[in-house]
């Protein structure tokens, strides 16, 4: 029996050797911490009456609005809310621009700014018009009334624009 | 007492429209769906080896992917796990350009890129090398290895990018 054993232990860890990558899965997957979230709150929340749109912040949050009006533009970064199902946040490729375009090709959602995407963060770019108390006064957003805010960052050109970026076909303007 | 009626009934009526804001608290606070909270998980990683930097998507992502190779330049969307405190959330305001630096002014998180912010949420423009299966090859970004990545969007310059637009004295070039 000694020498039986003797056999099975080698053979034993050369098999788990053999097929253990193939057991874990892809070598190129990264499936780190498969149960990682983070959860995010909202801010404040977009307002739009009398032709004015604004960005309504929790009170407890205006400090952070502290010198705001020195920039002359802000990203909005906000939560497309009425996609929030398993189904829209599942969505991986669309016809975009806009959504549904059977004219565009299929393209996965991180080369579109599709609304149905894994994690619904939604980015405008806005003009400020005025920083008062717990409201910023913009230009205009492409969101409805009531949408969650989840962060403002300035804008700065330098960080933020690449002079002649490149752009597919079925985003140049026509 | 017919006359005491009619002084008493728009006496209460104006009492209630002066007080009315007021009684429901500051009518600036917008305090809707005070337990709001919305969950994102990682869609990748970011990579860095032999001097490369890579974000590394789950393999179950990779079909978000087609496309980008049509784009110069995208949006990373990452998190600043490092900084996933309450305290750190808290932070509203600090001395930017960099954290702490005593000779630029006290500013709101808003009004910076803090890393300290309460949706820890980070962005990076990154100019794209090449898109593999479910890795996308950039430049460099200013984050750890092994950074959640959230989103990936491209960057669309008439979108994303204001002529002129204007920054505080903190952020000019010296």
């Amino acid at each position: 029996m000694k020498s039986a054993s003797l056999f099975v232990l080698p053979t034993f860890l050369l098999g788990v050797w053999c097929i253990g990558p193939a057991a874990a899965g892809d070598a190129d997957d990264v499936e780190q911490k498969m149960t990682e979230q983070f959860n995010v709150r909202p801010i404040g929340w977009i307002k739009k009456a009398d032709g004015r749109t604004t960005i309504v912040l929790k009170k407890k949050y205006q400090p952070g609005l502290l010198g705001l009006e020195g920039f002359s533009h802000v990203y909005v970064y906000w939560w497309f809310d009425r996609n929030d199902t398993p189904t829209k946040r599942a969505t991986l490729q669309i016809h975009p621009s806009p959504p549904g375009n059977m004219k565009h090709p299929l393209t996965g959602v991180f080369a579109t700014r599709s609304p149905f995407r894994p994690n619904l963060i939604a980015m405008t770019l806005c003009k400020i018009i005025s920083v008062n108390n717990n409201v910023v006064h913009v230009e205009g957003i492409d969101a409805f009334a009531d949408t969650p805010v989840l962060d403002i960052k300035p804008h700065v050109p330098r960080f933020d624009t690449a002079p002649n970026a490149t752009i597919p076909w079925w985003l140049k303007r026509k």
